[in-house]
């Protein structure tokens, strides 16, 4: 493939003339997002340290007896700053540093939470199956210095920070898990929600790392109805899927879900296969970003580039929730009882699945 | 808005260069589509009779031990042919030697399995919330004059045919179904499987002419894993989410879907109101076709036309399914039994969810 395109925005944006791109624009993206302005700071910083900046509004309907109740979330996505050979110390200083320039931004854009992508602290090393140096990066969630630096922040900058991280829980014998990190704008560990479904497809050997989590679906804090899925993952596996699996999400459960995606090429030291009968290489594909928030009446925000590190700052009104929830109904259509039912016998030893054959 | 454009395809085809478009395709709808040739006598017939005709293949991967399992979908998509003021029966013969004339061509293409739209013999009148004269046109899904018809196609033609209908069930007291009929290729009714979650939203008043199907959720036949979803829905309400829904049933499940949807604006005689604080008006918008085939992989084929009649034909190798389950393993890694047990829970009186305050 030649040269990474910016993003599909970009390309849309540069090629259809301006009739036939707001319709494009309807279809493959509803029509919710509105540019949202930001002070100045931002672009200044955003500018001066090289990372990209977006800001949308995700405005919903007026009514008479709630206000508005807005929230502005921030997503930042990023490379890797050192190469995966430094001195994993370094490497981790680095990705700290890297990730306060950004928050500081989110801060001046007035970001109430703010989410990092998936274990943002190391490099997805998890298509080397080399456990060394990678799992010394492992760390507490509820005082390890990622989560010391993320509680400075929280509290600084008055926002609600999720912290994506590889954790190692000593108190459960040093069991590894792919760990979300909740800590409130008062510096508050709140908890934590671990991965339930690990994949072990392709280069993604995660499942050699850490095992499915046990902390089911929580819910933190506030109905603030935000579901939040940072995540790793390159461009010929999932891009197809990309603006499709959150969406989804957003739509059946009636919520606004925030998709976050590393970006950039990272390179390691030793060669590893990936079980596909090609030669031994050092990296496993290109992480495409393309971060983005989508609204539970299907539209989305654009994304981020596919190639630079950004912050995505959407300003969402949560009564639109509520709104689509009236208009939509699916709480109550749905048939839950139905799928719960159907879904706990096909989970069931011996199910047999109701096939109607010809006689 | 300005007239209809024809599709999101043509659109990009015409404007965007070769070089990006191939990327943005690939973005878009995956890679695993390619054209499909077609014999003369299906072009023939489309072109007589006026109507688009596409055809894509998705191949698979050769394996050892299993030759290619090859499947012919035939999707149809089209307008009501008469006014809906015409007397009900010339309404239902003319759409019924309009999809004639097209199952025609399908049986030219080869076509093992052909899906008509949501309620194929109606216009989708529930907007008007008038129940004469179109529950004149429900019948019964064993023995009515639409079931008959389509048991001779099956059986001419040697083709499954999936045939969705307003559904009267006099052995059970006269109730109305929105149920899709499944007829073998040999003409046997093999079965039925009645929509179980009855929109209520917006014009869409379905649920004051049929309520929630008891059918559950079978399987009919053979192991095919298709699944055909034929639908009737506008521009304004649902087209940002008309390519996310099948593909995400697509990838989650390990399945091909078909998404099927009518075409064109239904005028009514007598006005009615959308409960939208609008005034009362004759037709509830444009439903925007754009049919198509997704495939557990992620990838779909291109859409039908926006605005007019048209057949999707689409060769799929149903080997494909379990090679993604084997790449995937969604069927493997899946919390199924935490799902189960956790919709279980939120569906039972009482529930209280699990949510983390601060203290």
């Amino acid at each position: 493939m030649a040269q990474e395109i910016a993003s599909l925005e970009s390309v849309l944006e540069e090629h259809i003339p301006n009739d036939k791109l707001k319709e494009v624009k309807r279809i493959l993206f509803g029509t919710r997002a509105k540019d949202l302005e930001l002070p100045s700071e931002v672009t200044d910083i955003a500018s001066k340290h090289d990372f990209e900046v977006k800001a949308f509004q995700m405005d919903a309907g007026k009514e008479q007896l709630r206000p508005p109740r807005t929230v502005r979330i921030g997503l930042i996505q990023n490379k890797i700053v050192l190469p995966t050979s430094a001195p994993v110390q370094e490497q981790r200083d680095a990705l700290h540093q890297r990730i306060g320039q950004i928050a500081e931004a989110a801060y001046h854009a007035k970001v109430n939470i703010l989410c990092f992508q998936e274990t943002w602290t190391i490099p997805f090393a998890f298509c080397t199956r080399e456990k060394l140096p990678w799992v010394e990066l492992a760390e507490s969630a509820e005082d390890g210095p990622t989560t010391v630096l993320c509680q400075e922040w929280a509290k600084k900058y008055n926002m609600v920070i999720i912290s994506p991280i590889l954790e190692r829980d000593s108190s459960r014998g040093d069991i590894l898990q792919n760990t979300a990190v909740v800590i409130s704008n008062t510096g508050q560990v709140l908890g934590k929600s671990s991965k339930n479904h690990i994949p072990r497809v392709g280069d993604f050997n995660e499942s050699t790392y850490y095992f499915e989590g046990s902390t089911g679906h929580r819910v933190f804090e506030t109905q603030f109805e935000i579901v939040f899925n940072p995540s790793a993952t390159v461009g010929g596996l999932s891009e197809p899927m990309w603006s499709i699996e959150a969406r989804n999400a957003a739509i059946a459960n009636t919520y606004f879900a925030a998709a976050i995606n590393r970006v950039g090429t990272e390179v390691f030291e030793n060669e590893f296969t990936s079980g596909d009968g090609k030669p031994a290489h050092k990296d496993f594909g290109h992480f495409y970003g393309s971060s983005y928030v989508a609204a539970p009446d299907g539209s989305r925000t654009p994304g981020l580039s596919r190639t630079r590190d950004g912050l995505l700052v959407t300003e969402v009104n949560l009564n639109l929730i509520r709104q689509i929830k009236d208009k939509w109904c699916f709480q109550m259509t749905g048939r839950y009882d139905m799928y719960a039912r159907e879904l706990t016998e096909a989970t069931t030893p011996g199910f047999q699945p109701n096939i109607i054959k010809e006689n």
